[in-house]
C-alpha cells in the first residue's frame, strides 16, 4: 500500500527532516503540500489545509509541521475529512487539546501519531533496556542550545503559547518518559521570561520520580558555543549518560563516543512508524511529556530576564 | 465501623466546612489535629503530620486541607503510614503530582480521594441529569468573588503555584466537566497578574467542548457587593443555568429560585462519600479541572494588572 500524503507547514523543521524522510520512504507518496509562505517543488501546494483537501481529495493522510498554536484546526479539518494525521511535536497547545484530538480521531477510525522525534534517537531504546531493571537515585536533564541557530527569527516561540525554551526541552522530557522505570512528576521551578515576551528562555525545573528520587531540569535558550543535550540518571547499579540528544549513550563513561549533530535516522524511523500504524488506523499518543511542562507552567517561579531579540 | 480521622490543616476552610461536617457523620471520630498555628479544641493537637502520625499511631484515615503547595509530601506520608486520605481542592499543584499519588495510594492499598465541594452543591446531579441527552451549544462560565472577603489575607493564593482566581475557578471547572456530555479543552486565555504578584487575579479562558461547541471562563477576585458564581448552557434544547455555585438550577429561566451563599450540603456529601470508599479502598481522583487550570497557564497570554494589597 501506498500512502498518499500531504505536508502542511512547509517550515525549517519540515525542509530540513520531514521531506528527506518522505522522498526516502517508499510507503508514502507525497503528493500535495498546504504552506501560507512556501510551497514544494514539483508538487500542488496550497495556501491552506482547507484548499489542500478540497483540492487533492484522495489524499490518504496529512503530516501537519505547524506550529502548536493554531494546529488544532488543522488537525481537526484532516481528521473531519478522514485523513491519517501525523504531528510534529508538541502535539498541541495544551494537553486537554490533543485529548479531545485523540477522541475525535478513534470516532473516526483514522490514524492520530503524536510524534517525539528524539525517542528515535540512537541511544534511547539501548537506553529504556539498561535502566528497566535498575533503581534511579537521581535524573539530570541540561539542555542548553542557541535559539539563534536552532530557530532564527522565530518570534512565536518566545510568543503566548510558544514554549520558549521547553520546545527544545520538551524533547529532553520525550526521552526520560520513555527510558525511565519511574514516573516523573513537577514540584516547583522557575520559567525566565525575557522582558515584553511570554514564553521562557530560561528555565528549571524541579521534579520527583515515583520511587521518591529527585529529578532536575536546566533549559537554556541563550547558550552560544558548544550545545548540550545531555541526561544523566543515577542509579544504585552505576550512572547512564544520554548526550547529543539521545544520540550517544554511556554506562559509568564507557560506551560510545561518537556525537555532534542531529540523529539523522530520528525522522526516518517516525515515518516507519506511521506507515505501521496507518493500515490499522492505529493511534500512538503520549502526553506526558506535554503534561509536564504545563506542570511546570501552572506551579513555577516567574523571573524577568533582559530583552530578548534575534 | 468507625474511621479514626485525623486532619492536617486548621484554616479557615477547616474550620468553616470540616470540622462541622465530620462532627455531624457518625462514621468519623476526629481524635487528632496537625497544624502550624492552629489546634482543635478537646484533641490531641501536633506541628506536624510526622508528629500525628507517631503520636496517634492508630489514625485510620487523614483529611488534608492545607493550601495546594507542599500537600505532595503531606500525602505521601500519610500514604506511606497506610492512612486513607482525603484531600480539599484543588487535588495538588501539579497534575503529575496527583498522578504520582494516585499511583502511591494504588500501591499502598488505601483510599485516595480528591475532593471537588462544588460538585456537591445542590443543583449539580439534577443538571447533569437533565444535560445527558442534549446538544450543547455554547457554554459560558462567569465566576466573581472578592478575595478579601474569601480569602483574607492569604497571600499564598496570589504566589507562584497558588492558583489565584482559579482557586474559586476551578470549582466552576469541577462543576462543567462533571454535568457536561462534552469533554472541554482549552484553546487561549488572558491571564491578569497583578504587579510584583506571580498568579491572576483575574482571566479569561477561551475553552472548545468535543463536539466544537465553544466555551468561555470569566474569572474575577475583585468583585464586590453582589457575588456571581453562574453557570449557562446553552443546548438545543433550552437554557441550563446554575447559580449560586451549583445550588440553583433552572431551565429557561423556571425552578428553583432560592439562592444565596454556600450550599452547607456540600462538605457532609463529600464526608459521606469519603465513608464510602474507606473500606473498600476506593479511589476517586479525577484531574480534569486541574487539567483546565494547568492548560490555560500554558497558553494564555500573560497581562500586568494593578498591584494588589489585602
Amino acid at each position: 500500500m501506498t500512502i498518499r500524503l500531504g505536508i502542511v507547514g512547509v517550515g525549517k523543521i519540515a525542509r530540513d527532516q520531514h521531506l528527506p524522510a518522505i522522498a526516502a520512504n517508499p510507503h508514502f507518496d507525497l503528493v500535495a503540500a498546504a504552506s501560507r509562505h512556501a510551497s514544494v517543488d514539483g508538487i500542488a501546494s496550497f495556501a491552506t489545509i482547507e484548499e489542500m483537501l478540497a483540492g487533492v481529495p484522495d489524499l490518504d493522510a496529512v503530516s501537519i509541521c505547524t506550529p502548536p498554536g493554531g494546529r488544532s484546526d488543522i488537525v481537526r479539518a484532516a481528521i473531519a475529512a478522514g485523513k491519517h494525521v501525523m504531528i510534529e511535536k508538541p502535539p498541541g497547545a495544551t494537553v486537554s487539546e490533543v485529548v479531545a484530538l485523540e477522541q475525535l480521531a478513534a470516532d473516526a477510525g483514522v490514524t492520530l501519531f503524536a510524534t517525539w522525534h528524539s525517542r528515535e534517537a540512537s541511544g534511547v531504546d539501548a537506553a529504556r533496556d539498561w535502566l528497566a531493571d535498575k533503581q534511579v537515585t537521581s535524573v539530570a536533564i541540561s539542555w542548553r542550545e542557541d535559539i539563534r541557530v536552532w530557530h532564527p527569527g522565530q518570534d512565536w516561540i518566545l510568543g503566548p503559547g510558544g514554549f520558549g525554551v521547553f520546545d527544545p526541552g520538551i524533547n529532553a522530557l520525550s526521552i526520560v518518559t520513555k527510558i525511565l522505570p519511574t514516573e516523573l512528576s513537577v514540584e516547583s521551578g522557575a520559567l525566565h521570561v525575557p522582558d515584553g515576551r511570554e514564553s521562557p528562555i530560561a528555565a528549571t525545573v524541579q521534579m520527583r520520580c515515583g520511587n521518591g528520587a529527585p529529578g532536575r531540569v536546566d533549559l537554556d535558550f541563550l547558550q552560544t558555543g558548544p550545545q548540550s543535550w545531555d541526561i544523566v540518571v543515577e542509579t544504585t547499579a552505576g550512572t547512564l549518560t544520554l548526550r547529543d540528544g539521545g544520540k550517544t549513550l554511556s554506562i559509568d563513561g564507557k560506551g560510545a563516543a561518537e556525537g555532534g549533530g542531529i540523529d539523522e535516522g530520528e525522522y526516518p524511523r517516525l515515518y516507519a512508524r506511521f506507515a505501521e500504524l496507518v493500515p490499522s488506523a492505529g493511534r500512538d499518543v503520549d502526553l506526558r511529556p506535554l503534561q509536564l511542562v504545563a506542570d511546570a507552567y501552572l506551579v513555577a517561579h516567574r523571573v524577568v530576564a533582559d530583552p530578548f531579540e534575534f
